[in-house]
């Protein structure tokens, strides 16, 4: 080990108080400086001493600081408490058998700290010899990955020339959605925050048309336009005004899965905007369905076989917006919901790995 | 044929005028008399000359009246002809091979007039020797009976124990939906307009239980109450806040087959109730999905087999509203928005058949 000291200070996000509305501020989520002893007597048996390296910033995290049981039922940050988010930790000690000392391990739920000794069955090693880049893990073969993959291949199934929109269309999500749509030969249009960001879509992922939410406002005119034989596969990842004005344009048997509602995150439910057209859901017989990739974990195998062959025959492109520090995680959050980011944010918490 | 002249004074409905809100009125539906020849060499060949015997009032029909595509989708009436609906005649003069005079016919588009002479290869001759009363062809065997199975056999497919809720659940489309839950062992609960209408759920359909939404304002409590383990299926037949206080309620991969939406399609869709929180469909994964008997006909005769079978063993009852004279056709209509009935609602052209 060497570099590392018996006691060590780390830096760690905590909830000091529910956002119930809003982006989150440092009102809500504080950074403080505990002391841990990772002298090897003082891990507990089966656990794991880690220093963190990465940390992905999914939008989702913003629903557990709510406090409340709705939305996306994910489960609240405890008051007071280290929050915990997707993340990559090097093995600092090792009390568990399966792991050694400098293994680079992947865990759902990781503390968002420095350093942390914690005990779970839900590491995956990352394998040292492999091509991927370490944040491409947390990217294309991580929760956007999947997401998108269970979106398009599981719930969707577009047929080639099928019509298909995808909103948030250069976040971690959806720039990974339209290229898989892309490659079962669909036509796919894409709505993003900024003309740089249509500029992204179209020459970096390949989507065949895209617009700039922020400039075409009149969001149905838009749909009118780009999709003149209507739209059979949409994945939402904002909610709200958007799905309302693809529910003006679906075609008969159209598939809606739901993968997130980005513009209702910072609003409580009674305030969120209502969709007024859900009977077209009845006469075009739309099929909308929410999900969260934790109920396909069974299908991650196939799913990461598909990711790795792509990334390597250069048919998926992958774009990280990196973000240094551990004390860039409130900024990095904030930045999710301001559109300001261009694929998926990550934190790199040390600066070289 | 005896009784029928060779010309006849035929009383039909027309559309006058569009009606975009509201329930429709006097000023959009007219009755009027035409003179029609029923001579044998005034039929053209392959037609068929009808008296109007039975009419099924269902509430997709307000949906052809708006001169809009959008909600159901339904082919709009035109303006000045006459409006059509599922009904039954009787054959006065056939020049189709296939038919005969005294034949008794079902269309899904009939004429709503006392008289017609019309070509289509839709019609469907009922067996003279059933043992089924012609008003049950236009409820448990027609589209209110299929649209329940398909929306409960189909798309819910609720296992026994499941969590059942109906709406509108003495109306066509609820009384067999609830009975058909009933019947795969679910627990089923149903919101309807009446105290009596609750007591008909619970005593004659088999409902567990019930509420009358007139009274229980507050669906949101209701819900909690009649449901303190959450809703597995909600057969949703009238939209706006209910749906959206089931959506409060829902289990992980609830089902909600969208049937029709009732209490919306007397406004525009900008008028709408709009669904503040359709982002529990993410966490809780519900897949909600609409439906039009028609993209299902190729598993009628299934159905009708089943559903023959448990009238024929006192496993299902039928209840039917009917009421007489053509001239009724617009109260009827309007009856459906009023939550006055209980069944479903037919109009019995003849005095006698």
């Amino acid at each position: 080990m060497g570099e590392i000291c018996d006691e060590v200070e780390s830096r760690e996000w905590y909830l000091a108080s529910y956002a119930s509305e809003g982006v989150p501020t440092s009102d809500h989520l504080k950074l403080r400086t505990v002391r841990l002893s990772l002298a090897a007597d003082a891990i507990p048996d089966g656990h794991l001493a880690l220093e963190l390296l990465f940390v992905s910033i999914d939008p989702y995290l913003r629903s557990r600081m709510t406090g409340l049981l709705d939305g996306l039922h994910s489960d609240p940050y405890q008051l007071n408490q280290v929050i915990t988010a997707f993340g990559i930790g090097k093995v600092v000690r090792s009390k568990n058998s399966e792991f050694e000392e400098g293994d680079i391990v992947l865990h759902p739920f990781i503390p968002v700290a420095e350093y942390c000794v914690v005990k779970s069955h839900m590491f995956k090693k990352i394998d040292p010899n492999t091509a991927i880049s370490l944040p491409d893990f947390l990217s294309c073969l991580g929760v956007p990955g999947f997401a998108a993959w269970v979106g398009i291949e599981v719930l969707a199934e577009p047929k080639p020339g099928s019509n298909v929109f995808i909103s948030a269309a250069s976040g971690g999500v959806g720039m990974f959605a339209g290229q898989l749509a892309k490659l079962r030969g669909c036509r796919v249009i894409g709505s993003t925050g900024s003309d740089d960001k249509v500029k992204l879509i179209k020459e970096e992922f390949g989507y065949d048309d895209g617009f700039n939410y922020h400039k075409e406002t009149d969001y149905d005119a838009a749909l009118s336009r780009y999709f003149p034989n209507g739209i059979d596969v949409y994945v939402d990842n904002v909610g709200g005004k958007m799905l309302e004005a693809v529910l003006n344009h679906v075609n008969k048997f159209a598939r809606i899965p739901l993968c997130g509602m980005i513009s209702q995150y910072n609003k409580v439910w009674r305030e969120r905007e209502g969709v007024r057209n859900l009977l077209n859901m009845v006469g075009k017989e739309v099929r909308m369905e929410g999900f969260m990739v934790r109920s396909h974990l069974h299908r991650f195998g196939e799913f990461a076989a598909a990711m790795e062959g792509y990334m390597k025959q250069g048919k998926v492109k992958s774009r990280n917006k990196i973000n240094l520090g551990i004390h860039s995680f409130l900024d990095s959050l904030a930045s999710v919901f301001s559109s300001s980011n261009d694929g998926k944010v990550i934190i790199q918490v040390k600066p070289r790995v």
